[in-house]
């Protein structure tokens, strides 16, 4: 067939996958809610120079970046938290702090579409601005874990790797490194498991460092170091230390960290991070040119990695069938028998769905049989049918086959104390929507 | 204060705009839902030579387009009608018909902004395929009006202004006008209440017409011409025709619309349109250069006008408050008088929040009156308070200000129960999640 194809890295959501990327927004967004966030939204689109003044220019090569029509640099925004910081501190007299806020939307990347990557992708960020305190980073580390938890991944089943760069901060001043080697060798330490051992030790051996004293500082980092005292207090009083794993090689790439730092990862199936974040005391400084001083930290997570993993966790399979077995088909599929009865189960279609009940009837003459047959594709509890003994109705219970026969006058009520009912053994959620 | 600032045409959601939107796309939802729609998506991102290839060159004067980084003509997308022609066809024989579908999101026009219209706009997607009978064009329309009294917006405040482009057709023909002319034609009648009689005049004459035969033949048709019958008697049925009006001058500015066409207008303020369709039963074989004929038709609602309406609308303002009052604040606020407590009281944060409750409190040490005053501004239903006499922990009423002590293990049981009840007196939507 001849036809357009998306945009290269973009995706289309047919049905089921919508219904599946839905379930994950409904979660992300009700564990956040229990966490007392609040949720915003930025523009998909802002100005390039936003993105420079927090990375430097070298963001832009993976910039989804272009000119308007009257010369405006701009870009697909690729992450949100320069946008997050762009709002909160202008408007950050307006709201009591900490200022808590989480959204969901789409961020677009120009690399190499790939196993986990794509070029738009959507994404969840959690963000608490204007309070400094490990509370504040055990709260999010928190409900990074419960977000898995909610998604039916068990604990057993992934790992937060935590760190603070405050730790390599004094393994520099201790190692008498200069300041401005810091951000050379944060990126050191950020590819040091994947790099060879000779390069890396080449690059230590530039600024001063050998390999050795490296991995050993490396090794000896473990939760009993005092940096992660208060928060591993915290999140051991939750319960939810043991999901929580010390390792000094997690950096995070982007250089706007200040403080914790933690990634969350499967332990199955060798996936890229699930999620990740950390505090940026700084940012909002920055963004505000110095006129708003807001300590923050947060974390996003993205749908692409969480949807393979999702897919491979048969635990977390349940969650998703549940929402699409209630999201797709109709309560009630109105049968009409006899066309000269078309105009009453109109009316009792408009009087249904106004009752909040979802009702799908054949838009034009059908054959019955045929008729009753969309009924069961739409999943539907029970077929109305509108024949020559109008105004009786019959009801059919498409689950156990029994039907009885109602006054018009009483569907509407005969219909909600159905629904009311369990049905007679669970609906299967089946690809009966598919022809 | 320095800082940066939005895009031309694009908007910020702070949390009170965010649940506004929510607002919207929820009963965008309930009501799809109750019709028996699925949802699916699109990128936002699409070749611009898929609009061009509905529209025309022209098109791409108001679309927000540009090349990526290998050279690729790519598109915002302005509407999602031609994604939705390209997904549809692309799948069709995986879907039983009629599908039916309906879509949320963010749309792009290179256009000046103004009252009313903005370069990023989210709109509200309706479509049935595969289905070409006037019952289907019914239910889009059933649906529209709908969609506007679950916001709220009277009977008496709307109306769906209706026509259809056969009418038309069949006076061109009687009048023996060229086919070649009737886009002209359709172009000159889209204008003809805006534009100064005479040009009109002009540009009819140009094609053999004259204004007053136009015009006449425009104030002859009425709600009693043949094209209509269908349709009444379907509306009629339903309840619903006084919502509409015929008004041939209705065809819909874009040129694949070929029968039924429909705008939704609010009678008091003077907005432009709310809402817009009809049917376009060539478009996906032009999409499709032929290989799937599918007729269709559908509707689009934007966010922009529709707020402006709702603002307006004294009696569309409860269901925002309603649902803000929902959206906002938690259920309850954890409140730590003795820090020798925090440990249990983040061990009950965890529970309450794994009980599905929403839970805040203050992250670091804080004075008692301070934790309460936030308990308040969250709109909490309690304080619960961990002092001294632990494992009793004080819940307080902060409806009725009354107390009582639970022991910690009977906590979450006891706030349940709590939350079960009606709270004293209506939860006010106050501005006090606001500093």
């Amino acid at each position: 067939m001849a036809g357009f194809r998306t945009v290269k890295g973009f995706r289309d959501f047919f049905p089921e996958d919508c219904a599946r990327r839905n379930y994950i927004f409904d979660t992300w967004r009700a564990v956040a809610r229990r966490y007392g966030f609040m949720e915003y939204e930025a523009p998909v689109l802002e100005s390039t120079d936003l993105y420079r003044k927090k990375s430097g220019d070298e963001i832009t090569g993976q910039l989804f970046c272009f000119e308007d029509k009257a010369q405006r640099e701009v870009a697909l925004r690729p992450e949100v938290t320069p946008s997050l910081a762009r709002m909160a501190t202008a408007r950050q007299r307006d709201y009591k702090k900490p200022i808590k806020w989480f959204q969901i939307g789409s961020c677009f990347r120009y690399e190499e579409p790939g196993e986990g990557r794509s070029r738009e992708f959507i994404q969840f960020n959690a963000d608490i601005l204007g309070d400094n305190s490990p509370g504040a980073d055990a709260e999010l580390v928190a409900m990074a874990i419960d977000v898995m938890r909610e998604f039916g991944i068990q604990p057993e089943d992934f790992i937060i790797r935590l760190s603070n760069r405050s730790i390599w901060t004094q393994f520099l001043t201790d190692n008498q490194v200069p300041d401005e080697h810091a951000t050379t060798f944060l990126q050191i330490i950020d590819k040091i498991e994947r790099a060879k051992p000779e390069d890396t030790a080449n690059k230590l051996e530039a600024i001063g460092l050998s390999l050795g004293v490296v991995r050993a500082f490396m090794d000896g980092t473990n939760e009993d170091h005092p940096a992660f005292a208060e928060l591993r207090a915290n999140l051991e009083a939750r319960g939810l230390w043991s999901c929580v794993k010390i390792d000094a090689s997690i950096v995070r790439g982007l250089a706007y960290y200040t403080g914790t730092v933690f990634e969350v990862f499967d332990l199955k199936h060798g996936l890229r991070a699930v999620a990740g974040g950390g505090r940026y005391d700084k940012l909002c400084a920055l963004m505000s040119d110095g006129s708003v001083d807001m300590p923050s930290a947060g974390f996003a997570m993205g749908d692409v990695v969480l949807g393979i993993l999702l897919s491979k966790t048969p635990g977390a399979q349940r969650g998703i069938m549940d929402y699409m077995t209630a999201q797709f088909g109709v309560d009630v599929y109105v049968v009409v028998a006899d066309e000269a009865q078309r105009g009453h189960a109109l009316a009792a279609v408009q009087a249904l769905r106004s009752a909040g009940i979802r009702v799908d009837y054949s838009f034009s003459a059908t054959k019955m049989n045929k008729q009753l047959q969309a009924a069961e594709n739409a999943k539907s509890r029970a077929a109305l049918i509108f024949g020559s003994e109008y105004p009786e109705v019959v009801i059919k219970n498409l689950h156990n086959r029994e039907q009885k026969g109602v006054q018009a006058t009483e569907l509407v009520e005969a219909v909600k104390a159905l629904l009311s009912q369990p049905a007679h053994g669970p609906l299967i959620a089946s690809e009966s929507e598919k022809g």
